[in-house]
């Protein structure tokens, strides 16, 4: 019997679960899902024989190092700057680590002890990032392996909402950490280009943004994420001119969330005012500029925004109830605290909501000094994973199955790799992807010449 | 003999050094001035028989306490977020403390301790915060006892350059920490206007200012500072319907700053790329949104503002450097960084340069219920302060002044008042603002029916 320990029961552990439950006969695994909440994990594990629900409580040390000591590899899906105590544990202990988290500086220092003590921990391993660095870097992989030169790569990944339960003019709804949502793009956005390198500053990200086609699917708005340039070196493409990694979201989205952006309310930094006892409509004038004069808040906004008060973009805004004069009725909240409670309200993904995950990889790439063919040439590989309700949704599978898959892998020994790692290595991309595809979850590529 | 240590030898503890040592032997003080750099400590001293430079390393908390143990009272002109281990040494010890930082969150914490044993601790007691409230109070202290009801004040300050010794397009030379100037304004500004609460982000504050007017010396651009809301408390006008603090500049500062903030070149959160070999116009090159074509940085970067070439922001930027080919040669520095380091070659003040502080306090206020007068009135003060030259600024000595004369009353137990405090309390502020008056810091003040 080999005990597996899975700290956090949320939203994106549901398939995560139901993996570790179904194989655990095969595998002869027992399953100790520990959360917070020891009710949530009762939840999700039902009556499994071979699952167990604990209370898990990362600031006792004690519990924690003893439940950690009684595993063989724990999988943490607690939020990303909660591994870290976890992890220092998995290392004195000397048990394998997974996570869905970007590695974190802190994460990253760990490295040379993680190696010393012969474990791995194995982050990035989710969807984005996850499946967006296993499936580029087969890519990457193969076309090397042609004698290919990579010139370009473009990746894009959202989480959204399928088309036939999109009824709201936003086309999204929450499948996943509505905070995270709301806070997105938040800081400079940096890729290169040309080999010249490129930053977004927050306030202009929303309206820098490139339009992305998915052959059959529709077009989406793709946005600049984070810090592309550190992922040059774990790709293997030190030297390409042009990289970026990006979000998509729906058509228009994104020029309607930079109304949000420019007023402000996207802020987490502090709390507004008297918060309770104000109207959505009365913080939207706090924020819009006593010069722009006009005769109600919503026109007053449309001329902030340059926009005819009809343009889609109003039509959005208006349909969230920000400009409302309903009561907020939320204390001491920041400005972003109130954008999320009022969307979560709006952007309820309902039981039989199916949601919808997009990915697209786009290379560009010519023949190297010893490879084949004469031309350039431009590879897309795309995939679309349609969740089956709003608990078993497409980004809890393509979140927890790689997680589970890769749990799987180094409890039998089949990971020789050590330290902090993020999965761009064939060892564990290689059996995720064909486990993945086996799964239904599968990439379609198409290269033509350019 | 009284022991006065004083901790931090910067910029601005010049004159607070010159005022402690000319009054030490009538008042029978001992100075120990501590820096890091106690030969920065030594220079200020001098040869003076009451003064003893000391090396002062606040993370020795052994010889932190030695030497504060020794004292009567502490000055504190470390940067801000270093006051904290001092204060707590200060409050163990029973030792009184003053400083010219604004009251963090922790040092708030420390007031019932501070007052449980019998100490003071005040801060904001510089020029800005600082004269700013004494002056205020006691305006606002004088038409209360008249009955009047202020239903507007705002407040501007600027640390500028003197016309005299203005020889840039940007009227700006560096008079007090640069790092503060550059990154002046980041968060969200804070404000009440007419009964409604203003917020004014980051990316649009030096784009909505105003103009001030102050007689005999100028117009002025004056832009919203920090959190004026919290000050409503702190100066017994808890229901005023306007209220506003805020920053000077010379006329045209903030549209060209706007340029920086708007490309990026402000933000300290992240380093650019390679920045060693980069030139400036590569780096706002790299900012530049790729839609916006030009033949030139400098015709894109104008376009990218909404400004002919020829506008004078883009002179004050041209002026700067920023867009020539030259080499940046900063290793992993941040855009605030190298924005700092660009101009604190440009914007350095000679030797005989004046620098000059202006302040204008502008009330507007009606008779209150039982109150004199029947007609609406506005009270504007305003004070006007040159340097000598480069080290004896007029900033120098508007930060020093008050902090020795604070230290002078608390030293002789002119001071009743214990706990975390701000000067806004007329014990400390009259005679601080009496004794300012002596040395020519003096506001003119006119009041005129509106």
């Amino acid at each position: 019997m080999r005990n597996i320990l899975l700290i956090g029961a949320g939203r994106s552990s549901s398939f995560l679960i139901k993996y570790l439950l179904d194989h655990s006969a095969e595998q002869n695994w027992q399953l100790t899902v520990g959360d917070i909440s020891e009710k949530l994990a009762r939840q999700k594990i039902g009556n499994h024989p071979n699952g167990k629900a604990i209370s898990f409580d990362t600031t006792d040390e004690k519990m924690c190092a003893a439940e950690i000591s009684k595993s063989d590899l724990v999988v943490s899906m607690l939020p990303a700057h909660m591994h870290l105590p976890v992890a220092e544990q998995c290392i004195r202990l000397k048990k394998n680590l997974v996570t869905a988290s970007y590695v974190s500086k802190e994460m990253e220092s760990l490295d040379q002890d993680a190696k010393q003590n012969g474990i791995i921990i194995l982050n990035e391993c989710g969807l984005d990032p996850g499946i967006d660095h296993m499936s580029a870097m087969k890519i990457i992989s193969d076309l090397k392996s042609d004698g290919r030169e990579i010139i370009s790569f473009k990746s894009f990944t959202g989480g959204l909402v399928a088309p036939e339960s999109n009824d709201n003019p936003w086309g999204y709804k929450f499948s996943w950490n509505p905070r995270n949502v709301i806070l997105a793009g938040q800081g400079t956005a940096k890729y290169i280009m040309n080999s010249k390198y490129k930053y977004i500053p927050y306030n202009r990200l929303f309206s820098a943004g490139e339009t992305i086609h998915v052959k059959g699917t529709g077009s989406f708005d793709g946005y600049a994420n984070r810090d592309s340039l550190a992922y040059r070196k774990a790709y293997g493409l030190e030297k390409i001119p042009t990289m970026l990694r990006g979000t998509l979201r729906h058509q228009g989205f994104c020029r309607a969330w930079n109304v949000f952006v420019q007023l402000g309310l996207t802020d987490d930094s502090y709390t507004i005012e008297d918060s309770e006892h104000l109207t959505y409509r009365k913080l939207v004038e706090a924020f819009l500029p006593d010069e722009i004069a006009g005769n109600s808040v919503s026109s007053r906004l449309a001329l902030f925004m340059n926009l005819d008060e009809h343009h889609d973009v109003m039509e959005k805004i208006r349909w969230t109830g920000m400009l409302e004069d309903q009561l907020i009725g939320l204390d001491r909240a920041t400005p972003a605290q109130i954008l999320q409670d009022l969307l979560e309200k709006k952007w309820v993904l309902k039981k039989s909501d199916k949601d919808m995950v997009v990915m697209q990889h786009q290379f560009i790439h010519q023949p190297g000094k010893s490879g084949q063919g004469t031309q350039t040439e431009e590879t897309i590989s795309s995939l679309v994973v349609k969740g089956e309700d709003s608990v078993y949704t497409a980004m809890a599978k393509m979140v927890g199955l790689p997680l589970a898959i890769a749990a799987k892998l180094i409890i039998n020994n089949n990971v020789k790799l050590k330290g902090v790692q993020i999965p761009v290595h064939e060892e564990i991309y290689k059996p995720i992807l064909d486990e993945l595809e086996e799964s239904g979850i599968e990439f379609i590529e198409t290269t033509k010449k350019i």
